[in-house]
């Protein structure tokens, strides 16, 4: 019987996860692909290095480019991340036929076009279920199950440490600082927060999904992003009494002969299917034409989850290769046009502290029929020096919001807008 | 270009919409498939019979048999339902070698195995995502997506109907009788609901989820049936107390050499992300060894929805017809037993009125002592005549708890058993 040979680049948290895991299930695998697989070496920059798990030294090297291209690899898994080496190497391995498992985020998100070249001209496949959202299978629901369907929107919570800065905020009303102190301290958030607090990571995992969702071409440099530092213990307070909870989205809508992916808080309502994700957990939120709405929902992140998401790809992939074929992926690649965050039709709740008088309310009507916004709601709270006027619109482009909000800051019957923020996922329970 | 022939079986809710998507996305299929697909024809038990879709007369025939058996069909696509004649022509047509597509909820927790034989001596696809919970993908994500890992247990909220009446209990205060006459007036129950409120519904899904999951053959007959005509206002009102509420569960199992496969009504924590589900939606919750914690949501019927997902398995099976090869189904199909339900280890939730005397309690604990039952926890409420004890136990077999609670209703200082329900899912969140 055949032996299908695996080249591992990169040995770290994941990596000696899916080493153990192709050790242990060995006898498994083997079964469910109809041969066995073999690890043909293991790419790490120092071989003499302590590891989680214990290797073969003969297996080690540190010259991943030579391991690529050996003639006898038969899948080539990169759990390295970062642009470089591991664009080239899979550059390499894919341009020579040789098929690609990646957990590698940030390559598919700043390149992943390339990665789909180099696939196409060498006839290889190239999978990446690891790469977004952890262990949550949606690599093949995306792909193949709704291949008969047509996505139109995609919400995602894909960030861990934003859910737990935004639920703090809930559930203590601690302010933003002090919850992303706290989340530090809980090893929840990095020292250096930005990548995830800016949105950096939601906004690279919402690229990988809108293209999957929407078979095109979005990198990272197409999001629209906007991270949570804005939001304050007032928006959360004003999201309350709504009923609705703040949660940072990465949403991807099909929209008029292009795509709209962006990353920003904002409102969702308490029985959405999303509202419930807490701590470390992610979720999918997809509307598909036909299929109607589903989620996904699952671990995000940590080294045995994503290295459960490298090994299904793994077998798919070895199966593949030995029947001689390939997976569904790059078959229609279209390349639908990313529109500006101006152009995308949203939804915006504000909390305007105004004066009582009367005509106020006529006064603020009349300037949002001026940008063309559509009041759905308003509601007065409190009166007299403490009232403060809560609208709701209806959905309207991004850029007239906006613009809209501006005006009002502007005029003398607000003291001061106290809460802006964009509301999404009303009618989707 | 090579054209693929789909031979349609039936035209019902599903079947009509299956045709009218095959229509109007013949476009985009023909580009993920790689080759444009054709009706064959579409076989239906009254040709002249008026349909919510256009049909070409000349498709149309009512010999079934003669239709999958034609040497150029190359899908056989079945929305019939019901043992036969679905059974006879699905095993002909894999037995032949023609790949098949099935909604057949019924048929495969019935004689999945019959299918599965056929197909494997066939050497044909047998795809089935559309026959449990509709348009969730699950099929792809426990056959593919966790085929490197290893699942332990499976819970799903698979019955629309039950979990609205148990819904409808839980806000209104409702008792079962009032809850499902409601539900009978809005359609949300059949005038015979048999089917649903006895978990006969569920149980069929229940046996092909475990099939799934667990790479073995479980009919419904193996699956433990409890439905919800025995949940009372006082369970409820126990749940909500508990901070949990009650839905109608699948519950599969891997234990100790075998699989435990029920249905029954549970107590499942309100922060668990199954309690959330309301409704006509369906979810399956999916704990792997390596993955974690999954879920799965959305629709879990309709004639759209379910259309999807037998269009997604279109596009896998013409793939691989394309390519001469199949998908992963059966390569490894274990044969673990199916263990009776007093072997399943499950938790109780018990209420009992007693008599408030001193000495009640530790002779109630001695009796859950005697059955080596573990307490968990226990909470007296009420004083006097009105005195209850609340107790909630640890995992023990399903039949040393209930011989413990039958043991309890026959001693003389306890007045009534107020409620029993098992409790699932506590940990999950």
């Amino acid at each position: 019987m055949r032996t299908l040979k695996v080249a591992l680049l990169g040995c770290g948290v994941v990596g000696s996860q899916v080493y153990r895991l192709l050790a242990e299930q060995a006898d498994d695998l083997a079964a469910r692909i109809g041969a066995p697989l073999e690890v043909a070496g293991v790419a790490v920059r120092r071989p003499s290095r302590a590891r989680a798990v214990e290797i073969a030294p003969d297996l080690l090297t540190h010259d991943a480019m030579a391991l690529v291209t050996r003639a006898d690899v038969d899948i080539v898994v990169e759990v390295i991340g970062g642009i470089e080496p591991a664009r080239s190497l899979l550059v390499a391995a894919l341009s020579a036929g040789t098929p690609v498992v990646t957990a590698n985020k940030a390559l598919l998100a700043e390149d992943g076009a390339a990665l789909r070249r180099a696939a196409r001209a060498g006839g290889a496949d190239l999978y990446y279920e690891a790469a977004v959202a952890g262990a949550i299978p949606l690599l093949r629901p995306l792909r193949e199950s709704l291949a008969g369907d047509t996505v139109r929107r995609v919400l995602g919570i894909v960030n861990g440490t934003t859910t737990y800065i935004l639920d703090q905020m809930d559930t203590c009303g601690s302010g933003f600082g002090d919850a992303l102190e706290e989340a530090q301290a809980l090893g929840y958030a990095e020292a250096d927060p930005t990548a995830d607090i800016e949105g950096f990571d939601a906004a690279a995992k919402a690229a990988i999904l809108a293209g999957l969702a929407f078979h095109t071409t979005v990198t990272a440099a197409d999001v629209y992003r906007e991270g949570i530092t804005g939001v304050s213990a007032a928006d959360i307070a004003s999201a309350r009494t709504l009923g609705h909870v703040v949660k940072l989205l990465a949403i991807c809508e099909r929209t008029g002969g292009g795509v709209s992916v962006r990353v920003h808080p904002a409102m969702i309502p308490r029985t959405h299917p999303l509202a419930g994700v807490r701590e470390a957990y992610n979720a999918v939120f997809v509307e598909a034409e036909s299929a109607g709405r589903l989620m996904f929902y699952g671990a995000g992140a940590g080294g045995v989850p994503t290295a459960s998401a490298v090994l299904g790809d793994i077998v798919a992939v070895a199966r593949n290769r030995l029947a001689g074929t390939r997976g569904p992926e790059a078959t229609t690649y279209a390349d639908l046009p990313a529109l500006p965050m101006g152009q995308a039709q949203t939804r915006y709740h504000v909390a305007l502290d105004v004066a009582d008088k009367p005509g106020v309310l006529a006064r603020i009507a009349e300037s949002f029929a001026r940008h063309e916004v559509s009041i759905k709601a308003v509601r007065q709270e409190g009166r007299g020096d403490d009232a403060q006027l809560v609208i709701v619109t209806h959905a309207a482009p991004d850029a007239w919001l906006a613009a809209c909000v501006a005006d009002l800051g502007a005029m003398d019957v607000v003291r001061a807008v106290a809460s802006v923020m964009r509301v999404e996922g009303e009618g989707d329970e």
